[in-house]
């Protein structure tokens, strides 16, 4: 069988793999993002050169990305700003290179092989520094102007809201992001995410914002599943008060998604891994 | 050339045509909603039989809609509720029946023929009565576990709204359709919206609830046009005004669509015509 190379490109972190089947990962490495696009490239390199050989690679990035040039474009790092990822790649490693956003490499995965195995209409959002959102429409990948960027939908203020809390969103302030990513908790409440407890009422706001999300994105797209991964999701009781709130907010008016966790382990690398496969045909 | 049979079936009017190319609609034809859906369904037989033979039939109506079953599902217009205009039409007429929304029609038939001709990614809305929206993504039809329901998205309080005012949509007060459609303007200034004047602050805060709906499906789905129809948007400054108000709101963030008036006389109908084309496929 082909093997594949596969990296989930984070502003942190760059997750690697090759592998035959984007169920079975093989080889998952981790490496930190350098400030140095270049010495990051290399690394990505010199794992494929050992694990490979492959026939292609897919890359799953944060963004935002322009398809038609393989860049990231506005991101606020710096360094990684117009650096032309997809054609980096394709030229240190002369095979085809599969490029999407991270999210939509996720919905992907999860669309196919996840939570959302046998449903065409997945969304899949990441909760973590920041908000992203990708989505698989009629079995394919949504794509448009750009791409989606779910995390900068406009919330109204949750009924608990702190008063005067004004969200941290460079470009909008109290967007999505703004107001419900992990940076947004712990500027509201002074205290990282994972250091509140399950009572507190930080809860009951985040899980508003992302009820409205889910409302959003069903009244747009209507999908089958909605996928809740990344940093801030790791709240066993989390999931439960967003599929209620997102049902209070639809008020019996249409059928609801079900809103469910991730089911596979790394759904952007995997999802990487079928854009590889995607890319060699 | 093969001519097929158009219907765009509204709450309150039908229109009907013929013709080979949804370009040039043929005999069109309104005949009023009846609160006997066999009397409205005699009438279009009637229609395409006398204007026929056709070698399929399209059908771009109101909603919600179930495509499994091809009925008309939980409408006020109680005499429609689970009506079944497809296995209907089918059964009367012998040949094929396309079967979608309005505004999807309406999307379709804009985005190959209209104001998105050569993009494969357009949203449209009507603001009228209601507010519906329907999406092309990737040049096909957005579904999902229904379809778009985009008059339901949530908003926010327009800045200039007026104070105490509580929306009009029987399931959820305040959401899009609830402030920004025909009847939720005459209910917040007491008149009817065709009788308010150019300065009158109601045209700002419409404007705002109808951007808002643009930044919304921006996000989502990355359009490269969005496409305003209906009765409500019938006011030559509107759609100026929406284009600022969407521009303020994504703030530089994202490249935004064109916004546009429809480009065909009746998007609705030329898509049923597509409908009908692809369903004597």
């Amino acid at each position: 069988m082909a093997r594949y190379g596969a990296v989930e490109a984070g502003g942190t972190k760059f997750l690697l793999a090759v592998g035959e089947d984007p169920l079975r990962l093989e080889q998952v490495t981790r490496i930190e993002t350098s400030n140095e696009p270049q010495e990051t490239m290399a690394a990505v390199v010199e794992f494929i050169r050992r694990s490979g050989p492959v026939e292609a690679l897919g890359v799953a990035t944060f963004g935002p990305v322009d398809f038609a040039t393989g860049r990231i474009t506005t991101t606020p790092k710096l360094a990684w700003r117009d650096f032309p990822l997809r054609g980096w790649l394709e030229q240190a490693l002369g095979v085809p290179v599969g490029f999407d956003t991270d999210v939509n490499g996720a919905a992907l995965a999860e669309a196919r092989y996840g939570a959302g195995r046998g449903v065409e209409d997945l969304v899949y959002f990441t909760v973590g520094t920041g908000i992203g959102g990708g989505a698989v429409a009629g079995g394919r990948l949504v794509h448009g102007l750009m791409h989606s960027e779910m995390g900068h939908l406009l919330v109204r203020r949750a009924p608990d809201e702190v008063p005067g809390f004004a969200g941290v969103c460079p470009y909008h302030g109290d967007c999505l992001e703004g107001m419900a990513s992990g940076p947004a908790i712990e500027a509201r409440w002074g205290r990282p995410a994972e250091t509140l407890p399950q009572n507190h009422p930080a809860w009951r706001v985040e899980a508003d914002y992302l009820a409205q999300a889910c409302m959003a994105v069903s009244c747009v797209l209507s999908p089958c599943v909605i996928v809740l991964g990344g940093g801030v999701m790791g709240q066993a009781h989390l999931l439960e008060r967003i599929r209620a709130r997102t049902a209070a907010y639809a008020n019996g008016y249409f059928p609801l998604p079900r809103i469910e966790w991730p089911a596979l382990e790394h759904p952007g690398l995997s999802g990487a891994l079928i854009l590889a496969v995607e890319a060699a045909r």
